[in-house]
């Protein structure tokens, strides 16, 4: 594995109850520490619309080429508008790995899809979609992905985290949805 | 000088004709690479009040007690609103560099000033304070800057700079503000 490889981190900004669209940044990374792009996008808050809006950012960047892996903050961005990763894998042509610090609780997920949504269904099969394990680093972290092995799934994870669980595309990506949303960034390690 | 110590880099996001505010990026690096936080502030275009609300921001992060230099990406941000840096240095107790990789051409500027501005005189004498210098690295940069040394200035330069000219609190808060307002970063190196 190349250390420079590039890589997009995807995380949705904080959104209040109300609000219909929530600001999605992508960050652009060589290897752990080179930022490279910035992009961003808006999608609905439990829309449906988060796969084809990623699909069209990461095929529409001009670092598109150079890219290799697809790293998402979780299956759900803006609530529970669910990533179909094997869509987004098939769609883009790269391996996706998302990434969560705790454990996803999938009884009480599918209990809210149920209470909140007529397509409960389809969005549960959804997020079931890709292998869950736990890549045991320094700290836990839950991962679902497509389009790639598990071991080089832990080798990139291993590759860009520098302190603490998170990798630095997901990390600086939540930092800049926080800050650009809240005035300043909340950080997570 | 150590190479971790925490800058933070400023610079505004791009705006069209007509509009009235203009968003202000910080970003909160340690050394050149480990990002610890991301800032958002709005400043007038063409106003008054960019030196009191960088003032605020930077006094209000919860980095400040770590915080040893502002970079700024040139004196003026939001088109004419001009940072009165002395005012900044005094009020944060911090060094202030500011960057740009062009020349600032002294005669345009008064120009344009005296053209659209009542208040000119005040806004040229603020772009006229701290002293401005050529910093030749690779490539070359001016800068302004007080309340530190002119080998100081260099060496914090030369520190967080990674690649092409421009140090990175100042080229990442560049990609995250044009990233964030069109959709997808503009570089420059």
């Amino acid at each position: 594995m190349k250390q420079e490889i590039k890589i997009i981190g995807i995380d949705d900004a904080p959104f209040s109850f109300g609000q219909k669209k929530v600001a999605v940044i992508g960050v652009v990374i060589r290897g752990n520490a080179y930022i490279e792009g910035i992009l961003k996008a808006e999608i609905e808050v439990d829309g449906c619309d988060a796969t084809a809006i990623i699909i069209n950012l990461i095929n529409g960047t001009r670092h598109k080429k150079q890219l290799k892996v697809i790293m998402l903050d979780g299956i759900s961005l803006g609530g529970f508008n669910v990533v179909d990763i094997q869509e987004l894998h098939k769609s883009t042509g790269l391996p996706v790995i998302t990434i969560t610090r705790e454990q996803p609780d999938f009884i009480k997920i599918k209990n809210a899809l149920q209470k909140h949504f007529v397509d409960w269904k389809k969005r549960w099969d959804t997020i079931l979609e890709g292998n869950l394990r736990q890549v045991n680093g320094k700290y836990p972290l839950y991962v679902q992905y497509v389009g790639i092995t598990f071991p080089t799934v832990r080798e990139i994870i291993s590759l860009c985290t520098i302190r603490g669980a998170i990798p630095e595309p997901i990390r600086i990506a939540h930092l800049i949805a926080t800050g650009i949303t809240l005035g300043e960034s909340h950080g997570r390690a």
